[in-house]
């Protein structure tokens, strides 16, 4: 998507890759809100430490890094020896799925790219197919998103007001976005709408990543604190709420996402506003069968005994700071500990439809539509 | 309540009173929860400042600080002449009365002294019944929260957990509080229960007040994410919600509170969990007939663009920070802004009882009973 840097605008994707220095080219998220920086991870161990320390984060980002990944591992093997380029490919494949080892998608993406690689007869052959298979995982990634966009559009209305919760944008894919994509659809047809940001607390990705696309793009929104949503949809000011899913279950319509999405779905239902989630297929769980056994992290507590951001003055500086500096405050009472549950799961009940690239479709009719969304069983 | 500091523990209140040197004995709330200090406020002027600043704050405290304000400007006032003596006392309600011009509780209270000191003959009679009157608004404040106590306890089993917002504890009362207080009187009783603390943002008073009171008088209790309250509903980890209210209306069973309150109200509901709404008598609205007439405040965007606490290395110092550096980090995208309602409005048919010194009431039966609640209409 587009993103102004000292008054220039370009377009960015998430997650490239530079071919004349075997490298792969991320956003540092951490970095942002407060600064936009691309950087070149050289080598696949690096690109492997990226996707653990979180430089890249979000199933479709880490599925194209993880993909580049192995490009880049096998690209930097010298020699014509197919044995050892296996063993080394090999290698390269344990590191990057080691990375993160509960996230699905970045091994998921790296079968993709050794199945089609094998079918080269030399290394180099190998070598220049790992390459192009990383390269359409990720221009997959994207039309999955644009086609998601394709049929969320279609839902928005010129002045309506859209909830959105965590960050299912363009920074947690390769392109465009999940949650967000509907959005920018609407907006290149023209539509005028505002958009609430859940800040999401405890980690603020609403704040800080969803706010600041929204912000590139320049579509009208403000963040509003977790707690607010539920008056304002009191009051008459929300339409609709989009979010993304972490996994959503085929056989029950039930949504995975992060911690605080339930609450929302909970309020929209009471208040009759449509609650969409928007997937990629791939996120989609075909085997298990209860919400309940989908397992919940328990997360660090210092994410909710305090904050991550910039020190500021904030009534001068609030806007504009003349240095960026970083640091956690620790706001809860020191003698308290904390409970935090990372994800929740939304019943099909409170799910109006969930936006996919093949269409939307109710959460209960996901099974029985299930070739429709290419699961053959 | 008990506080320890440096290993000794000691019973305050948060507002008190020192004859010796006419001065107003304050717990200075916006060093909480990372340090505690009590400030004696020297005269009247600075008593108001103390109240517009934020120094007290809770609606019982900032009463008894108004009321105790008023004795104080009075008994500073040397000489005899009973006219002079009355516009002196004139000026100094005023200055008190605008210290925080929304609150009825500092001008309630201040009505109160002074109808009681006019009964006074000469300077001095007024003067001693003044400071009688004073003291009296706050120990008939103690008494109310003690009787709130006395009813809610009754609520409280073994083993239960407890869900509360924002604070409603002894910090926004003279003592004990009013969502707290069955919690303590359950302690006494030797009960054993958990307590969830919402943070409560923008402002985190969860997590700072409500977490620092729960842990001086040794109650098991854990902050969570205004985010998670509704994922620990589903999974049955919450057995009742106790919060307090700025104003509930006397004749539709309405409650305002702190944003949010609203959003737990709509999830206890949907998995039938009581949700109590605890309250001294003087909350008690008569007047307006619906609860979209009262206004809701908006808040300053900064309180959602960011957060207030100590500097901390989260891996190391969590709970032991070696010096307090306070900070403003701002969290939230620089060039977004935020939408910030301070508080929303529960409707009676979510409310499962009003805990009052006077019993526990259904919402909607607070009119047809209010003579049992001392109101004449």
């Amino acid at each position: 998507m587009k993103v102004t840097v000292h008054g220039r605008t370009r377009h960015h994707r998430t997650v490239t890759f530079d071919r004349a220095h075997n490298a792969v080219l991320l956003i540092e998220q951490r970095l942002l809100p407060h600064e936009f920086k691309i950087v070149a991870v050289k080598n696949f161990r690096e690109t492997a430490a990226a996707i653990t320390g979180m430089i890249v984060r979000g199933a479709g980002a880490i599925g194209a890094t993880a993909a580049y990944g192995l490009a880049q591992g096998a690209l930097a093997f010298r020699g014509g020896d197919l044995k050892k380029f296996s063993r080394h490919v090999e290698t390269v494949y344990q590191t990057l799925a080691a990375a993160r080892p509960t996230a699905v998608d970045p091994v998921n993406a790296m079968n993709d790219v050794r199945a089609i690689m094998r079918s080269g007869q030399t290394v180099e052959e190998q070598q220049t197919l790992a390459l192009a298979a990383a390269e359409e995982f990720a221009n997959a990634d994207v039309r999955h998103c644009e086609a998601i966009g394709r049929h969320g559009a279609k839902l928005i209305r010129n002045g309506m007001k859209i909830l959105t919760h965590c960050n299912a944008g363009w920074l947690a894919f390769v392109d465009i976005g999940s949650a967000t994509a509907p959005m920018y659809a609407a907006q290149a047809q023209g539509k005028k709408f505002h958009v609430f940001c859940d800040e999401t607390r405890p980690r603020f990705q609403g704040a800080t990543l969803t706010a600041w696309e929204l912000a590139q793009q320049k579509v009208s929104h403000q963040i509003i604190a977790d707690n607010a949503a539920g008056h304002l949809m009191q009051r008459g000011e929300i339409d609709m709420v989009i979010v993304g899913s972490d996994r959503t279950l085929g056989r029950t319509g039930e949504v995975a996402n992060k911690i605080g999405t339930y609450t929302k779905a909970v309020l929209a239902a009471r208040h009759k506003i449509p609650f969409y989630v928007a997937i990629p297929l791939s996120t989609i769980d075909w085997n298990l069968k209860c919400g309940f056994d989908i397992p919940i992290e328990d997360r660090h507590e210092i994410e909710v005994l305090g904050a991550w951001g910039v020190i500021s003055n904030p009534k001068s500086e609030i806007r504009n700071p003349k240095s960026i500096q970083r640091a956690y405050v620790r706001v809860a009472n020191p003698a308290s500990g904390a409970r935090n549950p990372g994800f929740d799961v939304t019943p099909a009940e409170l799910i109006t439809g969930i936006i996919t690239p093949a269409g939307i479709f109710k959460p209960r009719e996901l099974w029985r539509r299930r070739g429709e969304l290419g699961f053959g069983g």
